[in-house]
């Protein structure tokens, strides 16, 4: 696949090139062409030419033939490319180039000729690129949806069973599978909203903005946004032939799953451990070790936790090149697709292996149950138990401290300290008190919402199923629109 | 100011001291705490201990009198912390510490002491930052409005003053000032409305979800969500006390927000020198050279540009410190503060120093008049006039091109080919193409929606004064609710 | 402190004002002005003023005898800022003008006027930022050997202390704590060396480049080295002024160094959780929760690990600021300082809390060898000692692996297996195979150098110990130099 | 070319597979698998395995035979991975997979099995990832001598020839291209200086690291190194399989020369403006419009300047990735790959273009000749003339400052005011003081070393000379140790 000019082809006659005196030097050909990445758009950009051929034609700037010609050349160029036939050429220096030159073949130089009236390749790639984008962020929110599927399903299955809530990775206090899971589907649901404020900035159509004025002719901009499914159009044409915030926009949303993402994986690698041992991984989502017979690694955590840095990086990247421009369109802007293609494919990609993963995988109920029976973690309900009993809660606080130091010195648990020891501590403290050093009851006591009570856990389970029921309908009702139309639709 | 404790003076008792046998380390102590940075958060501190105590005793889970009391002291507190007569101790850790210590010592410790109860500083400094950043983000859009202003002002006196418009930084159409102000107008239109969708997600109450597994006390969430103007609590414990998306997400908003002002930073900069010469900053808003006495140099736009630098690192540090925690809060989030307050008071400062920038600049009408009447930016022109004579697009193009590059032999400029040279190359050329040859003409004749012309660019011009005010309302009717709730509001 | 203009005080004249005809803007002013910062180079900016009024009087540009007042004020201005005498006025809008502005106070205005005779703040602020780099980089250098002197002394006293090593952290193979603390100090070698080199780099004398051009005066550029210790003089005077890949080199090396102590960091949290047990945090070295009474957190090694972050947002910040800058100098680059402030800071005050936290740290060496003894990890043995017996490799690796599975199967473990077992997997396993299942065995035959053998370890401490040892004289031999000459020596 | 496991085929035994039921499922597998892009190492892969081979045969640990077999199979694979013959299986999950499989098939699984005796991929990838790094640096380093070889050429050719030394974008002093281009060639040098050093510390053999802790086989390491002219062995097995510092520092290093190039960029694209008008690209290495006919567009320019941003991301990501991992490998490492690949292969084809467009590039000297005599530049020089007839600096700027105040206000320069004009300002001024108004007199006055005078340029120009033969020389003498070596030389 020749992405790049070869050695001994002459490089083909360029869109622009009346004014030049020879071809372009083939370096630095090889280092601007965007074909070899921007032919991923190929669909888009059929999809907006042959919403612009329609318009030409429904305004009468082009014959009512000439356009259904254009129309008939364009499928027949995207039936080319759809079944791999369409053979690009050294000139082609990008995905628009290439599509235009083979019409002018398929369909005459005439005809072809015709197509970019009133466009400039600056509003055309904005277009593209806005059809990809709402795409993608339609195809991420399901992603999202898939993991929080998965996650609620493990959460309605171990919605009342013990493990340790942490901080600072120390136990803290009595938690459950189901609650724990839940905080993953918290922060998804944030990630819909970003992703669905998003879309909403992008579902806006730049064409007719031309290279940087828009156009003399008499151009119908809203025919092509109703064409192509769009809310709205772009108000400034300086603006829309030079903005990018909807990708860095969308970076900046599939940072932010990365980095939940991130914190799964980590907490998967930890579960996975010896030491921790509360997660089974399935053995066709673990690798082995080309040394070690022994080795079962988790390998998809330890990805998705890496992969959040090249997310990361994709934002930064765009931010930087966008840095400092000048208005209006710079060559700069072509940075935009690579790094945004990547974002994109690793936090989908990232999302759905997560789903299988974490659908995947077996809890080790009893070594996260004894973990969350620690003793030591139920300090804060004895404590709470003594400002019941009108102790001022830093008083108790103290008082429960220096029992743990106590125990501690003894070689015990909290557990292990009598009625006497604790009056010793606080004269106030009664028989009931040592009752409060049990994990399910202590559980059993958190009924605020929010919190891991079997009460809480439960609505919020139904809570979150129900969020997720109205934002999957939010994906299917624009997964119609945010796909590039097939061309049967667009003219 | 003692940030950071005192050689020689002995550590005070921390809040958690029960179980440890010593005080902390120095070094280790400087290193940790963070008050010499929370401290910013006093009003927020202290209005959400306010809604805390004032729950307490709505509740009864303390008394009226007890709750009443702790009103009383609190307010004291703020007094002292507003008027600079608060004295900071070397125990003081943070903020949360240095608050409660004080009002144990006005309230009696008794008193003072039962202010903690059923509350974490996870879940509390949450509530602080939450406070914080909603304030924030209402600033923020108030002064993403002021700048809207300041070029809705300049872009209404020059609406239709010619410019040229650039691309690549080549000229290349006629443009108007007016219309070229409007592009930034646009990009502030986007980045006010990240702010509002990153408001509705900060707008969410964590108290109650104490260090990570809620409380076993009867707390009393929504009442607390009331008292301080919050639209939802937060759902799950373990997130609530561990989430920093909202801190990412208006740094993100910050990072396009500056990403924008630097583009017009470096416009500036560019009008502002000797060889495009379209602008005269203001004396007060440049400086000169310690060495060279002829220099006018304009710091502002370059301070602008630059400072995008410090909010894209800001949020790369941000992501980066999050990247990889296990649930539920761990230690590295006390980073959320110093990088956070940077980028909004970042960004904040440089909306306002653009805005009196743009208000104040002169625009030297002569100069861009002239660079926009160049006739080479007028070939687009002539090929849409060969279009509009049946010439497909493409032909009419290369015509164009071939026209420059015989201007060019000639030295001289497309105005200077008569009717004879272009219908050499096209016959089809006739007498009414030379006309449009003319800057203002081809100005009039943008009269697409987003386009240069004279009725499209009065058109914008209504349009976004009008979603000004619709803005302008959304940052008053927040202000009430965004800024810390006054002592007297709040109990 | 008037960091910033107060309100109602009148602007003082600027050193630039000659050309302006009022003082400049209040709120541009705040914005622009760099005292709140710069001032931390106070040192530096009169160390090279003094050399500079030193070569001035040396090439009879002025009198000895104004040379010598020049040297007084300096000296005199020095002193005020050391004691904190020293009155910032509101129109000191950086440290050069208000030491300019003093100086002229002190020794009057026809000596002070003198000072910044061929001299631009442009050349002066980037000789203070090299002085500044270079004392901060022999500083970190040092704090670099003091945690490698930490690790040292814990690996000679564990040197054979037996732990796991962790691949994917799953247990891999045994391995001892002494062989684990050598992996950090081989990265903090490496991280010396790129210290040492940047040193090398910044080791540049920039004054005589002027603003842009140098100057026509005769001035002694090598007379100003040779004052302030520096190897070198700039050789290019638009790139002297306007280069900051000294404070990018650094900050690259800082979060390098950041990353290595959030390695650290997240081990040391790793360890000191129940689960893992390996390591007993100092009381001293942790904190409590002020909600839950059994708490001991890592805090120190949380912060260490979040800290990463802001200095790689440091670094991005700095090299975004520089990105699409033309020659020579711009306003920009005075983001140069905040940065890379907070970049040596934090990385400084990280090393030299892990040093301590390290060194006081105590391993639970039960807990420790139990891990590392895991029968599990002896998998690679057998498959060794197959290899001995003439399997090739890869068979072996599948007869363990098969022997694993078949463990599992039982509920065992590998050492669990008989000969028969072994010998129904693989005909030629002999008896001696069984006894290689053993970790202080395994260790024994890990002689290879760079191996957790006790050999090869105690070889890599010497080894090390050396290197500090010669790494610790370059920092002596540049302490000296590295920072602001003491008065007396300059002049 | 089946990059991914192909529908319907089933997936290959993996290296691993003995203690694993089943094999991996498909999206984990396509998720998780390496070869797409870790193929580009297959010859870094082959050396390093015919180098570990030639080892087991001299050690004694495989036969002569065996060695001399290992030797002929791994040729024959090179050969065919050369030739584009070799046919990749959906099994081969990454290059080391691939190899080791085909060679089984040519060599027999005897012989092929033996291969990884002693072996780990975590070592094995380190390996090749640092011969790639070798490689990459030299062709880093020669391709930063041949931008400042075109920069020289330029240099040399107008060390001359005026143009303005401009700060913050206005005009400032007189200066000369060649002295504008040496400042680019200064910041080149620093390039190439941290590239070396960065060398040096990535040349260092980790081959016998095995997993994590080495092997009991006995191994010579230093063989191995000798084979592939390493310089040194690394020292610490967990450090060795998990350090990637030099991926950092080579991205890092890579990163600043980004940014360079991006000032760089930045000029070359102002100067081509119709206002600024300094340089004239080639027709080809510029652009046209689709629309606009008489563009010509810097891309390459703004391209350089424009991908500075994705070589920084790229080093975010690494360090995000590399970010709180434990000892020792982790799957994460696995993003070692593609962001460096994009880093270098970005940098090489950044300084390439740009030594190519530089060269290529025609200065208009006339039109950087009037802007360069701009008489308001020549200030300094009035100033410095006072100077020397005993003015204090500070006045004899406040007097010039007047005089362009003055010249202003009659619309003239400074070269119009007369003797008296002067001298009303300041007395002492005299006739000669008229005659420092010359850009060229100004500029034979700029003789400091690293100044723009023509004797300095010159010095210059000798002493850059002689450092890019001496840097040359490295290159050179690199080359062949850098690259993998081929198939002869390694056994």
């Amino acid at each position: 696949m020749p992405d790049k000019p070869r050695k001994g082809t002459p490089l083909a006659r360029r869109l622009w090139g009346g004014r030049f005196e020879g071809g372009p030097d083939r370096q630095a050909a090889a280092y601007g062409d965007s074909l070899a990445y921007d032919r991923r758009l190929y669909r888009e950009d059929i999809a907006g030419s042959l919403a612009h051929a329609a318009m030409l034609a429904a305004t009468g700037i082009i014959s009512a033939r000439e356009g259904r010609a254009l129309g008939r050349g364009l499928k027949a160029v995207l039936a080319e490319l759809d079944s791999g036939a369409f053979e690009f050429q050294p000139g082609d220096e990008d995905i628009h180039t290439a599509v235009e030159r083979r019409l002018s073949e398929v369909a005459g130089p005439d005809v072809g000729g015709k197509l970019h009236t009133g466009r400039s390749r600056n509003d055309q790639v904005a277009l593209d690129l806005r059809l990809f984008t709402r795409a993608q962020v339609v195809a991420l929110a399901g992603a999202v949806g898939d993991l929080r599927e998965a996650l609620l399903l493990q959460a309605r299955r171990h919605a009342t069973d013990v493990m340790p809530a942490y901080t600072h990775l120390q136990r803290a206090q009595p938690s459950t599978i189901g609650h724990h899971l839940l905080a993953y589907v918290a922060m998804l649901e944030r990630d819909f909203g970003r992703l669905r404020d998003a879309y909403a900035r992008a579902d806006v159509m730049p064409l007719g903005s031309g290279a940087a004025t828009g156009s003399s002719l008499p151009l119908d901009r809203a025919h092509v946004a109703r064409t192509l499914g769009f809310s709205a159009i772009s108000q400034n044409s300086l603006d829309a032939v030079s903005d990018r915030d909807y990708v860095v926009e969308v970076e900046a949303a599939c940072a932010l799953v990365m980095v939940h993402l991130s914190r799964l994986g980590e907490e998967w690698v930890l579960w996975s451990t010896a030491e921790f041992g509360f997660v089974e991984l399935p053995d066709d989502y673990s690798t082995g070790s080309s040394l070690m017979p022994q080795k079962k690694n988790p390998d998809v955590a330890e990805l998705v936790r890496g992969r959040s840095g090249r997310v990361i990086g994709d934002l930064v990247a765009m931010l930087t090149a966008l840095k400092g421009l000048p208005l209006a369109y710079n060559k700069d802007l072509q940075e935009d697709k690579e790094g945004f293609f990547d974002a994109v494919d690793t936090t989908l990609a990232s999302l759905r292996i997560a789903a299988a993963m974490v659908q995947r995988s077996k809890f080790r109920l009893d070594r996260m149950a004894a973990a969350g029976s620690d003793p030591a973690m139920l300090a804060t309900e004895v404590a709470d138990h003594l400002v019941r009993l009108g102790v001022p809660f830093r008083s108790a606080h103290e008082v429960v401290g220096q029992a743990v130091r106590e125990a501690a010195r003894r070689g015990a648990t909290l557990a292990d300290l009598g009625l006497e020891d604790w009056q010793k501590l606080e004269p106030r403290f009664d028989a009931a008190g040592l009752e409060v050093l049990d994990a399910r009851r202590a559980l059993a006591s958190r009924a605020l919402p929010g919190s891991p009570g079997p009460v809480p856990v439960r609505r919020a389970i139904a809570r979150a199923t129900s969020a997720l029921r109205r934002d999957r309908g939010w994906v299917a009702s624009h997964e119609a629109r945010g796909h590039p139309p097939t061309p049967g639709k667009a003219v």
